[in-house]
């Protein structure tokens, strides 16, 4: 099947009613992608969600089931299930190939080509590795569900090897645990770790003691959380430390394999190393024909389209949007924003620059222990933390997972307890730890 | 290492007192595995519980898992955390690779030997294919977490690719769902299978009518639940066919390949097959020295230890216990209770012959569809779905998982939804679907 070929009949059924309606393909099933099909709901166009995962991901929450606080059920959703009701819209469960921007058509993996009047690529971006893709087997980053599982299984298990082993150095070594960058991710994840170790898994073992684990947090510049006010980062930075983690500033990682980290002449013994630093906006945005920034976002104009193709637009973490001396954040706020931006020039014909309104950011570090910038108001400890709970809580897609996660949390909250603390595929000694 | 190699101290700290006490090694943390190890509490002994998996598994709920009522987590829980508070038990991750029941050891997969005063074996079993290993690619069973999560993503995968597909023949056979053994676990997956097509998704496709799902349940033997009575089983073939699954009784499956199922000349395209029929015990069980089943479960004394091994004992599935003209059932209540009579050895010193105590039988089939079994009392429809719904709860070890299950189902019953629909693992176009 060519590029050109027209959209088949394959799964769709004609138009009621005999009018063409005009058709918008998105691709992606993230915050914009999915915020853009729903504010399209009353428009009279067909809508097309390709994804190549039948779920939306609440990626704010990725590091609890990275940490076994929570299932990944709790977090993630059918997308077919959040656009049941809306009539106008279809889900595909496909791998986008290539993308055609004058024809404003994707070629799924297939050969199926789904082209559009509009097309909008929500597809998203991932952690970088700064040109080291080798060590991304040694220290996963943290974007899907599989990324969750797998660095739970891989935390979890250190401290089973470790329970097994009678070599002290060893037994250091696996009970250390190296998260690199200290962006919200890097932050929440080592003050999770930090608490697992310290009061759910501390009476579960014989031969260790839990709480001799050691959290390094790795960050190249000069304070955590960059984007956050410095007064803020110095906070997080205390609670953290507060929580046991050792912090460590101006250090760039130099190599990272299955026994640890160097940063410089350093050496880090580590069993287990999570990516949170970087970012690396998704192939997809290569085919667009449109200038890149570094990170391989698209530059596009001021109402989000492509240099070039009107109706072809960027949103979210793959859009590099100019903002003052920088750029919009890549944060779920901007994504979703630009989603909405984007469907409200497809019902109302009418373009307009997007306008990203900052609605603050919150990092969590552990319980009671959180920051949060509201505009001008600086929260930290127990009202940031509650204000991140409440605002985490609130943004939760279905009531469904919204009363389970609260009570998963509640429950947490009062024994210490991590219910989804299960490593699944079978062990196998040998098999690598790291 | 060999086999005389004493136990090491690794991870071992000597025995508070100084007394040298009797050490209880268990392999398997499973209903017997783990009951042994509680019943041991108060004994005067060390207990070291060995499992390849950090979870105990409540498997009678697994089928929930499968069909995305459940998360692994509500139905799974760390064997460490159990036995958290029972200060004689080690609990240790590894693979028992080898059996000297001479000298009451095992070896582990990485050469590390664990010798017992008492070695309990409670390795339970899998399903058989009766000589047709290679089916079990195409029809999985339903054992392990693992197991459940690889059929719940082939389930939902099923109605995904059926949504893509323009071909009524290939949608017909994706949405065909073949289970093979009309056991508890067999009538409680097709049950659940048919509610999911008819209630969950009935609205969450354009291109399909999920309702047009055909659940076939095909048994060799002239009923279905055989270890019921008759008078149940006719009521729950009548409660799976009101859910619209065809019941195929003598039936023979002949052929399982990635297209479908034959029962001798007879072709049933599918798009999904589970397997639920046969028992084969642990390949541990062999390097005991004893007589074997059919199933290859161990024949054991009256007293449940191996001929020969007065202090190697055999419990769960992977025993043959007889019991009148057969045996005692491989149903979780008879490992509980095996756990029990040997801890009672272990402790008092007196041996005596095992006596199972029948609790009766339960299966479920949908939302309040089940028959139930309880001595001479016969029950079937909502009565037996209450009572069968009460027993699992109460049994779910944990509170936690106890209250979360309860919300879930709550919820799920209230909706007709199912939480955890999450296709994880990234899909593949090309890859295998069956």
């Amino acid at each position: 099947m060519s590029l050109t070929t027209p959209l088949t009949a394959a799964g769709f059924p004609p138009t009621v009613g005999g009018m063409e309606r005009r058709r918008v393909v998105i691709v992606g099933g993230g915050f914009g992608g999915l915020a853009c099909a729903r504010a399209l709901a009353r428009a009279d166009v067909e809508v097309i969600l390709v994804d190549r995962r039948n779920h939306h991901l609440f990626q704010p929450l990725l590091y609890q089931v990275a940490t076994a606080g929570l299932n990944p059920s709790d977090i993630a959703y059918p997308i077919r299930s959040v656009l049941r009701k809306q009539s106008n819209a279809r889900v595909v469960l496909g791998e986008v190939v290539a993308i055609d921007p004058a024809a404003r058509s994707v070629t799924l993996a297939d050969g199926e080509v789904l082209a559009g009047d509009t097309l909008v690529v929500a597809a998203g971006a991932r952690h970088a590795y700064f040109g080291n893709d080798q060590w991304e087997t040694h220290a996963p980053g943290l974007k899907s569900v599989e990324d969750a599982l797998e660095i739970r299984r891989r935390i979890l298990l250190a401290f089973e090897l470790a329970e097994r082993s009678d070599d002290p150095d060893e037994i250091a070594r696996l009970l250390t645990f190296v998260v690199v960058g200290a962006g919200p991710t890097g932050v929440e994840m080592a003050g999770a770790i930090s608490e697992i170790a310290l009061t759910t898994l501390r009476r579960d073992f014989r031969g260790i003691d839990p709480s001799t684990t050691r959290v390094v947090l790795v960050e190249g510049s000069d304070r955590v959380l960059g984007t956050f006010s410095p007064s803020l980062s110095d906070r997080a930075q205390a609670q953290l430390e507060g929580l046991g983690v050792e912090v460590r500033l101006g250090s760039i990682v130099t190599e990272v394999d299955d026994r640890g980290v160097s940063i410089g002449d350093e050496r880090i013994p580590a069993g287990t190393v999570v990516w949170g630093a970087g970012v690396a906006a998704s192939p997809l945005g290569d085919m667009l024909g449109a200038p890149l920034d570094r990170s391989g976002r698209v530059l596009v104009e001021s109402d989000l389209s492509v240099p070039g193709h009107p109706d072809v637009f960027v949103i979210g973490d793959l859009a590099a949007v100019p903002l003052g001396d920088g750029f919009v954040p890549g944060v779920s706020p901007a994504a979703i924003q630009g989603g909405e931006h984007v469907a409200s020039i497809v019902s109302s014909g009418r373009r307009g620059p997007f306008r990203y309104k900052d609605k603050g950011s919150m990092a969590t570090i552990g319980r009671r222990a959180a920051v949060a910038e509201l505009g001008r108001l600086k929260l930290s400890g127990v009202p940031a933390w509650v204000a991140w709970w409440a605002v985490h809580i609130a943004f939760l897609i279905g009531f469904r997972s919204r009363a389970l996660v609260m009570f998963s949390w509640g429950w947490s909250y009062l024994t210490f307890q991590r219910g989804a603390r299960l490593i699944t595929r079978a062990w196998r000694p040998g098999g690598t730890s790291g």
